[in-house]
């Protein structure tokens, strides 16, 4: 049975082969980068159109459309990631949690910053003392409820 | 002696006495509001000037200025966090690490976003289905050297 | 300062002193037992009119009503509980989990149930066979965004 | 040897093929959806007339009858679940555990709700600020010894 | 308030100067060493009559009648006991799990020993190689729910 | 080279064809259902006569008698087990360990029961309300040295 | 109530006081420095009439020597230890576990080498190449029941 | 490429072939019974006339001989070993690590032993009380920079 | 997909097959021997031109590369490394990281070493008392932002 | 009982009164400032002559001179550092801790660098496009032992 990660290393086969970026891929189907990949890597489920146009655009087997439209589990195995470029992030999650927590609690009331509606982007911003990386994240407020 | 975690006791019974908010505090100092509160609870240090206005703000004694500007050991004690509200930053980082990689390698080379010459914002943005947390991070890009 | 644990005991020795009984307790603030036990052990926030019948009812310290309508830092000490009422619950979603999501799936699309706009009852279901203990949650659906 | 991982397996690819749902499949075998996609991933064993049936729908080889009907070690491999749809209901346990030991001993006494001699349900609740999920779990109270 | 571990500490107090055995308490109040010890050090809630038959036998306070009937919160510290005899039981569930349930699904079909309702006795069993240690557990078969 | 898991199975396979139960396996090799398990499995090594009557009982090949008798390595990969009917013993020996260092010191003297030379059996016991599961250990009292 | 760390710091304020080593106080009580030491550290129990007699030579309060010979919970906090001098032994562990286990298995048989009947010396050896640590372990050998 | 690991299961299988015991392996070669064995797993390696003797010995290929004297990766996967044979030798560095510490600092000075420049045996020492094993550890004193 | 790992065996065996040292392979394309052996066994990615001369060198496919240069991701399976080794550096870290900490802030200010624009050396220092190891490391220094 | 953690405290106010660096405590009692620094907190042994030494310059009691020349148990709390500045160093050690050891082997053999015949140095070296940290270490060569 065909599976998202067996998709997955047919994407990354095709990529390498065409030399298209991500960025190309998801301009040609419509969809951000950030989701683009995070679908693209069984992370994501693909709207089921978006999963044809993909399956068209890389030359991937038909089944792999609904393969990629399939709800993934989003499984990841290291609880502290060790890849500097991820740990960057863990990091700031571990420095400014209690931050993020105070300034969302301060600006909308008890409540969280939903990561299921959600979306982010990434830029890079021209820098004179050296280019920088811009990340994004947007999600719905949602309020704790009181019953 | 005088620790920051005395220090941060401080802040905050004068917090909810003063009933300042983060942001007003932040302001009054001319610092944001997301360094403002990370400095005050001891994960960053502030600039020994604005250590002297946030002491005579708050009427707290003159050598926590001396405290709030020494470097802080940034130590985060949940390997995991619990809270929701941050665990959801913790979420994003697991689903999204590998996505983050790769776009940032794209956009510069084989390199990393740095979390120590970095800021960050918080922004509650209006919207009719239900308003929104923007959190936009920025930080320098770093390439790995070779040599 | 007051703390969430310092109202929680407080709140503890009233009960023993008055024996009322949570259910008690929650009726006569309007609130749901579950939602009043939570809010009371510092695991969530009192709305604050609510915080100022508890303390009323328990007579408590004015301040505590202020802390009671403070946004909790929801911390658990253990990753895997091991008190057996709770540890149960612990196995069920380690032994259901999967479950749980294959049929949200089905019956909704690519999401989760939220566990902030939440709500939860435990009712005791007379059996000849013996008792049984209901537990109800209810959750929002909330559904992936692509973008 | 036919384990119950291959079983599993041939039960995901007849689904596909099929496209009957887990309701679906449930309702011809007369079990309840939880039930079933739980013994049909391996975390419960079905009565052997009941895995008679469910090989005879899905066109299953006659020895996986056997190995779906028997006992099951359950095996979940994290500790602490990364998907976000059943993270949320470990965050409820986390969260709301005390609560609902509190309760249950409350209204029962001394005891804990089994998750042996237990059921579960997940229906969708029409509500027009969206759609909620509602899971119902009912166990037999369970009165701790003292002898 | 009076907590479990404060009346476990008067308990060795009164054990320690009076030179009571734990089996001579609980022959005192009709109770098995086990439980009694059990309940003693906060595993477990005496029946109300008990807990006062033993504040009367070891001149406790009265209150601590009271939390000696409370439920307790069984919460262990240590995941791999490190103390040698707690150890060896430990090391007997690593080795002999698969073995207790084979045997235990063979004789009565697929449940488990209840952990709740559940006795232990510890015997000293004479023997010319060496005396034995003699442990028995009685606990009730439950058998999964199929619905 | 043949190895012990090879070895298990291939007692499963011949197990599941033949329909011997443990307990008529052990009876025909004059050893005990808990032993004969374990031994099976390849936590136990079997006396070399033993072996060799099970390899002809079962119609193994000859090597797996050599197999069967070779030490084991007792690895048990969970630290903590999941499986309910495991779990059940790990949460005895969490809940009721130090009663049990308690007990068996107060019968012996400073010391522990042995889990090497060690039996353990598990038995029916029939019950109007409920039949129950027995087990019984017995281990060699071990003193510790004072040198 | 006096509790073996207590004792523990007293002997070593009484150590630094009179200037006596280990092996001193070892001597002087008739007792190897090893037991000795593992004993003052709470690691182990004095017969009575040694506790008695370190309390005299000492002057410690005699409730110490109650204590002194009490059974000890022997909890070790650290999985893996960090002080080198320590760490090294757990290394030898980890390296040479496996050569251990086999060379006892070939001479002697399936079973353990005790570390309950067990005894330790600590040795300086004269080298030309520099001193060496010698360290000698003897424990009984125990074999593994068949039944 | 020809590995460690498949060196060590050739030596395994010529071994049961051949029926040699390690010792006689060790003394065949001239090297002591320990670091052969481990040496013959893969966690030491052999001086290049060594493994040639040994590969001539077992007839090994010739590039096991190449293999057995390259330096090893020492990875050893749990951290808490399992088997009761190396558990115990786990638990004793637990219990007697700090005593260990403590002696080897009053007999040398501020330092360790070394687990480099060390060697190790293993003896059946005969008992009436029953044969012991004696291990014996020597390594040498390392005496920490001061700089 | 030929992946990073796939590579690294290639290197392994055309290094044992040529006999080249990392030292004599790091010379003939124009990097350091650190770098050389960490972009070898895929912790770097190479400059495209050096990946060149050492496919080249090593007589390697050309798709090997394109694989040499693109980026890695780091990720290292052991939390604690057990080869002595590199333990040796882990304990380092944990022993002095405190001390690097406050020395870098003394002499820089609050901020850190960098890891990634960052280079390291190992020599071998002749020296009558036994030889050295020397590792150099150099990181630019990173100062923390204020904002 | 006067503790080296007693010391740390009383060495870290004296810094905060006299307004010393570590480098210049360094320089007055002619140590480095990493051996300084880490002996003072704890991690290390003073000789006696320094601890004196260093009492007078700080105006210490006396006793601390006594407390800073004891062997320390090198304790370190966090098994993966949080500190970006010190995790910068643990990460260094995942990343390149491999390609150590092989360039320590290609250099000298089987055998690693010691943590304990060890030294270390930070300094501040000045580089156009920002300054950089150099960390210097240097441990003996200590080769692994056949016998």
């Amino acid at each position: 049975m065909m599976t998202k990660d067996d998709v997955a290393l047919m994407i990354l086969e095709a990529k390498r082969t065409t030399g298209l970026t991500w960025e190309e891929i998801a301009d040609k189907i419509g969809m951000s980068p950030v989701f683009t990949h995070s679908a693209c890597v069984g992370m994501n489920a693909f709207p089921p159109a978006k999963a044809d146009e993909l399956v068209k655009l890389l030359a991937l087997p038909q089944e792999a459309a609904l393969v990629l439209s399939e709800s993934p589990t989003k499984n990841f195995a290291q609880t502290v990631p060790t890849d500097p470029c991820i740990y960057r992030f863990y990091e700031i999650v571990g420095v400014y949690g209690p931050t993020l927590k105070a300034l969302i609690q301060e600006k909308f009331g008890d409540g969280i910053m939903s990561a299921i509606d959600f979306d982010m982007t990434v830029t890079r911003v021209p820098n004179p003392k050296g280019d920088r990386v811009k990340v994004e994240m947007s999600g719905k407020y949602l309020q704790y409820s009181a019953w």
